[in-house]
């Protein structure tokens, strides 16, 4: 279930940026393509961001090491096999496939960036992938980008990815994103994998605070169950086709127009992951404000996220505001004044200073709570602070998607 | 659904309390007894501790107040309306049905401890919980024990109840509890209620360190769905009717003894909780060992007994090691090397220095994750110290339960 997400028609392709994808045979629920190889054209600059989790993935490993050793020219992805959990062995594994793509790609390994996901601790198929590289390096394009997002989808329901064009110095430039995620979703990253291109100019410590400083404010911005991967990543990669003045961290304008449109890319892709979260029938959107510190905001909006009891009773359309309130409450603001605590669904006030507002019917609870999309605001009465955090609930069929998956 | 659960059958009555249970007709789903009176024979003893909730409930307020300023004689129960998120109203209203007790019993209103578990958010029927006071004050017994486990039944499928005996200086000591609590589970003290009397003759503050040890190991490690309530209490009473010379804290051979039994009684009655956790299918003991401090051991256990991908993994028999990696992995233990941990179900080796072990196969797993009650013992190798949570599994039944509650 993705609550109102359909997959975008049409993607810019961004000047020196190709793609392909074709099936190796490693998802295993049916025979679908599966492996995506992205290749840069010459001086294109990539940053990533990745997985703060202890057990990091084998690709993770590899790909960290050769953003730090060398130039990136390709990213290899592939669905169905995470390789986590596969020890010293998944590493040279990881290796191996970039070796492959070197060798038909025309350069060095250090240079190809691996990513999976899907299932932890299977064998890496570093045969299967093997084989499909010459045809992967042989039918890349720059139209591909609609396809390559079907291809990295595990439990997704649909392909997820966005486009947009900005004007900088009279250039147009484009920054044009996919993603993949749907379970095991919470900052700092999660079993996400999100590559966004664009043509734009941009020096190196431009482009690491640009991703940087999305990424912050998108993807660790979501949660659907409170759990972390051991695989994600989001990569920005910037081939400077566009033909304007090299862009750098100054904060000029330039900087402003391109930060701005890739934070929207961003943005847009974090929420459809959540959308499109295992077993969602809601996206809900829960805004803490007048928070002393963004941090107690981020508490609170998190508890909320996480709380099953609250997520279920989204589920069920239920105005439960003790649920919420309870959850604010075990949130860790140690001086919480709860007689200052006001809850507000779709702007419709439920608690006002800690009670149940005196206005308030439970029919009014149950019909704002009947959307699709519920603004869930919290105000703390103690701060100027705010945070936004994108959830979804928790359904009947998070547990059949998570109970079955594998089996 | 309750793992492993039965109604204990025998419990042995405790001198100097007696207990009464009736119908106010608070509790909604059909009429069944929904308030409880326990009387305290003179010169008991008592100690609670209660929910750390910044949302605590009205009844929270007035027992903590009423336990500082008075001796305890009374301690009035309902199920059905928490009595929670009502703000100043919710405290006259409590201290309103102390007062009706008061009135009846023959005592000073602070010398009555309100408690109430059910519903957040709704008026507290003062009416209906008044006018059967004077009946629960005639009908006080010592051996209802038993229907008053059933009367202070939320969620919960069965009343949860244990017994014990011990001797101190040839005195027989007899430890009767109750408890109450299915959702909203996880320390520290979670949506549940529990009681437990004993004729042993203690003095305050040996009693309140009693209560304070026995809490630690028992109901604050347990965890059914991460959420804490507002209306959380455990009480322990103490009417020294056993004839045995009082007990201090001194920590001496009496003390001992009874320590031992308070705890065996408390973590009997905390297992009980989550055996009956709302939709559980299985109990599992997560045992952390060989970590450098306590703290991260209960990290971990923690984070896996609110992990969402886990506990769905045990709903589904899935030895989905990967997810239980990854979560270990993201417990917030920042120098945790992974090559050193080692995890066992029942204790068959699943994975060994951070990778599957090379002898475990998915049969060996699927065989051990079939069992009703599973240890999942997580070995960090870096230290001595360990720690046990208890949790059970998310079902679809959680997800019913807590999507139907209220609606």
């Amino acid at each position: 279930m993705a609550t109102e997400l359909k997959p975008t028609s049409s993607l810019f392709p961004v000047k020196g940026i190709k793609l392909s994808s074709i099936s190796a045979g490693i998802y295993k629920r049916k025979k679908r393509n599966d492996v995506v190889l992205i290749g840069l054209s010459d001086k294109s600059k990539v940053t990533a961001v990745f997985t703060k989790n202890a057990f990091f993935a084998a690709p993770v490993a590899v790909a960290r090491k050769h953003l730090q050793s060398s130039t990136a020219q390709y990213c290899l992805i592939n669905a169905g096999n995470a390789n986590a959990g596969t020890g010293e062995q998944g590493i040279e594994d990881a290796f191996e496939t970039c070796k492959a793509v070197a060798r038909h790609g025309g350069c060095p390994p250090e240079s190809v960036l691996p990513f999976s996901t899907g299932v932890i601790g299977e064998k890496f198929p570093v045969d299967k992938i093997s084989a499909v590289i010459p045809e992967l390096v042989e039918n890349l394009s720059e139209t591909n980008w609609n396809v390559c997002a079907e291809a990295i989808m595990t439990t997704d329901t649909v392909p997820k990815s966005v486009s947009k064009q900005v004007e900088i110095e009279g250039k147009t430039i484009t920054i044009t994103g996919i993603t993949k995620g749907s379970g095991m979703i919470k900052p700092d990253m999660a079993t996400m994998l999100a590559f966004v291109g664009t043509d734009a100019c941009v020096e190196q410590p431009a482009l690491n605070l640009l991703l940087k400083n999305a990424v912050k404010i998108s993807f660790n911005r979501i949660c659907v169950d409170g759990d972390m991967s051991t695989n994600d990543a989001c990569v920005l990669m910037a081939t400077g086709k566009s033909g304007h003045q090299a862009i750098t961290d100054d904060k000029g304008e330039a900087y402003k127009i391109l930060q701005s449109a890739i934070n929207e890319v961003c943005i847009f892709l974090a929420k459809a992951i959540v959308r499109d979260g295992e077993g969602a029938t809601k996206f809900i959107s829960v805004i803490v404000d007048n928070g002393r510190t963004r941090d107690e905001c981020l508490s609170v909006g998190y508890a909320i996220a996480t709380s099953s009891l609250v997520k279920t009773a989204f589920f069920a359309s239920d105005p439960n505001w003790g649920r919420i309130l309870a959850t604010v409450g075990r949130a860790g603001i140690d001086d919480l004044d709860v007689n200052r605590v006001s809850i507000y669904l779709n702007g419709c006030c439920i608690v006002k200073n800690g009670s149940v507002d005196k206005d308030y019917t439970e029919e009014q609870g149950k019909k704002v709570m009947s959307a699709e999309d519920i603004d869930l605001n919290i105000s703390l009465d103690r701060g100027d602070e705010k945070e936004v955090i994108w959830t979804c609930d928790l359904s009947h069929d998070y547990v059949s998607i998570n109970a079955e998956y594998r089996t």
